[in-house]
């Protein structure tokens, strides 16, 4: 039979097995099947050697920001998939951003679209950031998106200013979101107690970059983390914690997963590596580390980070790639105007789409912290699980042949420090600057297509040949029909 | 040497001890002393013999509402107290309650003491409401309230629309209850969930008084009693929680203490022996038992609140003394309009000022839940403590010489079925009709003066005779200097 | 290419994915490769349509007890391992079990390879019981059992005067066992609080079958529970509690798992459906539910198995398979001798072998309990890992061919009510009588040879085709490196 | 009115309350009166202007180790209770320890009254120590010995191989103690674990006394801490776990606790304020501070202790003064022969039984770690209740006047650095050699009699006015009946 592209001698690892010694066999953009010595059957017009390498799906990462105009500097969708693919991510979600002003969601889905529309060099799809969710859109619009559009994810803020809604409207979005079986993502901070010591540290005039760690104590995430818990317990639906950074807040979520309440929770890499000393650093580079949550002040953060990869808390592991350029006076440096810094005025976010999968192979399965299909489960299967990819996220017939190749311990890869010139998104720094890597995806494949090939051209995928994907509902939790003193809220 | 009263004969219980065969003599609306076999040594104007009887100190009820224009068919000072006394209780700390629409407090408590002055047959003092925290108020105001006024406590709400303030505020508030070292008690319910939950019950006419309960989950309390342990711990200041009834909530207050978060809690009589099935009476006779927050439908929260009783967890046992009265269209009836029901227009609230420390006696004392000790500390010396009264809270020489004589074991009082008509306040109705007494205050007396003599005229006491109480800061904890994340926000 | 099976159209689940309408092609034994429409490229001796219907691993039964000479009225490997085929089992997990008067372990061993050998329907490997865990047992002849034998795992009694270890026993065995990288398994109860209160029964003649319930109390479970997590803690090494049945001590794994501990845990059928009520059967038919630790009497507990499946605190669900006939003078009714009763002479278990696939099928999975991954992860991936089978627990290309067909939903089988002449093994009785099964395996598969057909004369595979396999490490934890007080006890 | 002596201007101190200007008068050994402005109604032999500074109640140490045959070089009763008086501790209560050969406890106990008689200078009772629990002692002598001997208390001990019962025998003495209403204190610590390390240590020729704390790492008190807990819930009985050190030993009590368990909990003061690399002085003077448990590693743990002093967890504060002298061949340098060491022979025990009051004031009161009640509770109150001492624990009328005189803050005592000459056991060396001195008792008074007097003469008491005691139950709590899993084990 005459197929696409075989791989031989794969070690496919998913989210529960390691398979050695497979033949992938590619057709038609899908894994025809996987199996042992078949090379006799299939005539391939492209085959690779994968010397027992490990290969794992395509990085699905679902937390993404490109192009929205709150980070004028940050990432087109073509610089930030682009910069995916050498990663080894093959799908991201971004967001489709509601303004406060905007009374309808189609213009803004409709936007988003053409901003992505043939730029992509991986597959995509939306979520809705909601900032002011009318009855209107709740009611009327959210069921159009959800069958038309394919996207089946909302996001609330519960901080900024600009953004974050009340736990009155966020039960009213949870009433449309739980009948339309979309899933729920929640940024969790107390923003009272933030603005509270923000105007405290301006009137000491405690504005450097540093500060913003400050303004933003865990006791903000861990109250914001256990209040939506309660609302989700509520309403009885499922939820996704983001960007989670504190440990008392991640203890919120477990114990919460243990009475079987359908709690999501997402971490981050910068989460994992860096603490709040990142934001000390001289000449207002510290800037560069602001984001949201903050990184934090204490190792038992990052460590509690770690074992909830582990131990299961963390259903996802994303980029939160929304990235800034640092010398841009629209960038970091808004918050350095004539020398006074404001910390408030630097744009929050880190770059990292690119970095994600390498930085969790090298420093977690590398080092033994976890296992390579706790990797596989987070990287890939639980965000297509979760965000209703149905052809994404393992290694299986009839799935996209979306694949990462690494380098064979074998013949291992020579490991090397990162600098941002290695990368391809259009950011002039990386926090992992200096980062020693041990693997990188030696070939990413989308759909079939080589589209990385590290040791041959780079990336060799082309702009738009990503697509956009209409998505179903989550397979990984929904709600329970058990409600709180069993009054039933709907 | 001549003194007023000797009571001799007394096992006099403190909040720790346990102590036979004393003589009480009391001189000057003080005790003098404490001791045994001096009955040589006083000459007493009036003695007693208390026959071995437990003699504790006069209540104290840190949680009473008296005179608010928001219950109009309520108590008055003068009803209420009358029935304090009547039921061993000495001292009440009332609401001095600002309207939202009020720009200063001071014609506040001045309304308040025109209420009260002349009115009171027990001491008493104000704790502030605040609905409406301006700067003004809570930077010049609060200061000379306290220095002035002696007042040393604010209440705050997080729920009822009219007077609820957001996390914020609640914040602002803190910060100048922390320089004066006031004590903040706090209604703790989440309002937006109990609106939302609220509204659907409307839609579908479920709007019996039933309902009412319904409508504000354990978790509304439990959500919000975890927020306000937060914003305590981030401002590092003493709270006390009101009237808590839920399990979950209370284990919340249990770990703090553990971490020795400086959190007071308080606990009510309603809560330990009444569940929410009280709410389905028959002829809306539901309606007289609608308080917030709710009687609870699972014995688990009133085990709950019996094991924080004993365990510590509660600083206070007070009344919640908010009554309306039944069978008055400004009354509980205002929820029953021409046979259509609606339990938001019930007024909140139950009468116990009379019963609460007879009910503790008989409930708790004598059914081995507590011990006497306990029993003197939650009624009596607790509140003394955490509210500044110091001369009140126990029974030793310097302190008020007020006193509660129960009827000895050895001459046991005839038990018998409580019913309304034998109480003293203006309500017609109480919560606890029928429930069986084994003991009762059979004297109860301020400041030397015996103002209740069961076996003798019964209230004996004069309307006039009870003072206004200034009050110095809690004795009973205080910041910390403990900070999360070792940011002061000071 | 010839093959020898080919099943179309079938749902393969594994533990992580579900994957529809897959070829599953089967040669020597083993799954050659998983496909889509790969009709045309091979020739298979046998064909069988799965209709959609779900395919699943082969089950692993991990804890079976045979021909032990403490049951003689029990299964031999010939009735049980008939029996586990019938019920999707295909791979069992018995004991080779040493007595206190055994110098040797060699013996031991050989004795059970002569009572299985040429005698088993499936495939098969042994644990061993140590009961006399001498320095040469454990120092010299435990690596020839890895070694050579392939036996990869021990099991420990905390309870049974004849079985019993102390704790420092236990921590000797844990030495050698560390070493080898053996999985301890351990029955953890108080062995001192049931004999205490066995005599209290006993003195007072409380002696029917429920009273052996009485005698087995939660808290002899939970104390042991913790005391063997606090053993492996300090020894750094990985164990498996079995047969767990109480909701305080499977909190105790969750706790210590949430902490990265390698704490594996397992629980059972009958601790998921029954309560002690089981017990108090007339004629003495209570004794058929005695089993160690007993079934619970409050529905709390049972709850707590099923959260604890769901939320990952189980690794394993196995059988306990350790039946006696009911109507025996050696077997059940041993307790009862001249109409007097004695719950002590009551052989302890449960026949489950051939029902512990089924029941978690249609018990959990169609009940919308468990999802199929987790189903496939409990009963057939996890043991597989957990106990070193590198060619069992999954459905991939090079895995041996063992699987389970199941109806399909679109041609559903009849439901029907279990009956115990419906089973295959060797006892009288089973307590799943009468329980109501919406699905069964159709087919199962053994090696690519079917050797259950229930449509087509059900035990269709021979008597001695079951291999005895060698085992290797576990693959699903390891000793951490981590240690208390950081002392390194080797 | 003729009197003792009058003590004026003192600021009295209860358990609960704070007593400003009291004047107390004593009596024929007990207290007559408290009161404000007798002095006229008195004439006092002797008179004391205690000129405002806080009088204590006389400490009571529970848990003092005299005259005890495993160390010879120990305190006896003549030079432990003299410097218990110079430390403001009026009562003491020592072991009568049975050897596991001791058939019969009478002769034990004879000999520990032919050991102090009239050797006393303070007041003392026995507690038993119970290391063959026999049938004949649980039932026949037990009973015996409280009734008129009034020794209402045991200790058993889980480790050290001469004297550790196994918990089979721990169940059989709960049966007896709870029939008779005594208290039942336990060491807890699981003696497996310790010899297992200490072999592992002696093999690694680690003998140094650090390896004293290597041996017995937390988590054998939190394992064996959890076990009594769990033996004491079965059996519905009070217990008393002596000298915790560990802070998640500590977090199991306070979780029994909170579910009203009749837990308590010892603490004493060098896990307060030594960490473990006091072990590692040169010239074998670590060997100083070896005691069982050892002392922590970390900090954290000693936080713990304090934290549990203050949130309640921990009943009493006692010295555990177990000493041995130092320079010694019998003493600590048992440990050390010909240069080699062995810390399993150095003796078990620090000296504390003098520094043990002041410690607290200075280091607990004076630095604003726990409030003068806590004190008064922890130091004197709650050992009196738990250990039926009913003329002890408190200054009221009709109570033994045992009290200590503290120096006014209006004219502080010279702080002073401790030195071991300043002390009045017979031991070589204090561990806190150096430690600053705010506050020192200045009298102390024993049943009216001034027995330490700092200014004047110091000790002034004499050897033999100390009394033998006689005590009876515990007022701190009993036996609950609640039963785990509704059996009653009686």
């Amino acid at each position: 039979m005459e197929v696409d592209l075989v791989i031989r001698n794969a070690t496919v690892a998913t989210a529960s097995d390691i398979l050695p010694n497979q033949d992938i066999v590619v057709k038609d953009e899908r894994i025809l099947c996987l199996g042992q010595g078949l090379s006799a059957l299939f005539k391939a017009r492209r085959e690779i050697d994968a010397e027992g390498a490990f290969v794992t799906p395509g990085g699905i990462d679902s937390h993404v920001h490109l192009h929205q105009d709150n980070s004028p500097t940050g990432d087109t969708f073509a610089t930030g998939t682009r910069s995916a693919i050498a990663g080894g991510t093959t799908t991201i979600l971004a967001f489709a951003s509601q303004e406060r002003t905007d009374e309808s969601l189609f213009p803004v889905v409709e936007e988003y679209h053409r901003r992505s529309a043939g730029q992509s060099y991986c597959d995509y799809g939306f979520h809705l950031i909601l900032t002011n969710p009318t009855p209107k859109i709740l009611q009327q619009e959210l069921p159009v998106l959800v069958k038309d559009e394919g996207i089946s994810s909302v996001k609330l803020y519960m901080t900024y200013q600009p953004l974050k809604l009340v736990d009155r409207q966020i039960l009213d979005v949870m009433t449309s979101t739980r009948a339309l079986g979309m899933t729920t993502m929640v940024h969790a901070e107390n923003s009272d107690m933030i603005d509270w010591i923000t105007e405290r540290l301006e009137e000491r005039r405690m504005t450097d970059p540093y500060y913003h760690a400050v303004s933003r104590p865990n006791i903000a995430e861990d109250e914001a983390t256990y209040r939506v818990i309660s609302l989700s317990e509520l309403m009885d639906i499922p939820i996704l914690i983001v960007h989670m950074s504190s440990k008392i807040a991640a203890a919120h979520v477990r114990k919460a997963q243990t009475r079987l309440l359908p709690i999501h929770a997402e971490t981050c890499p910068h989460y994992l590596f860096f603490k709040s000393d990142r934001l000390r650093g001289e000449h207002f580079e510290g800037a560069k580390c602001v984001c949201s949550p903050p990184l934090r002040e204490d190792q038992m953060d990052l460590d509690a980070m770690w074992q909830g990869l582990k131990n299961g808390t963390f259903t996802t592991f994303s980029s939160d790639h929304a990235p800034s350029k640092f010398d841009h006076p629209q960038g970091k440096k808004a918050g350095l105007v004539n020398g006074t810094t404001s910390f408030r005025k630097i744009p929050n976010g880190l770059p990292g789409l690119e970095t994600r999968v390498p930085v969790l192979f090298s420093g977690g399965v590398l080092k033994d912290k976890i296992s390579i299909q706790k990797f596989v489960e987070l990287t890939s299967s639980n965000p297509a699980k979760l965000y209703g990819l149905d052809k994404k996220g393992t290694i299986a017939p009839g799935f996209d042949a979306d694949l990462v190749i690494w380098y064979p311990s074998s013949r291992k890869m020579t490991p090397f420090a990162l600098t941002n010139d290695m990368l391809h998104h259009d950011i002039d720094y990386t926090p992992f600057e200096g980062m020693e890597f041990e693997n990188w995806p030696r070939w990413t494949i989308l759909r079939g297509s080589i589209v990385w090939d590290r040791e041959n051209g780079g990336i060799v995928g082309q702009m738009g040949y990503g697509r956009y994907l209409k998505r179903g509902r989550s397979t990984l939790s929904k709600p329970r029909e058990v409600f709180v003193n069993e009054f039933r809220p709907y």
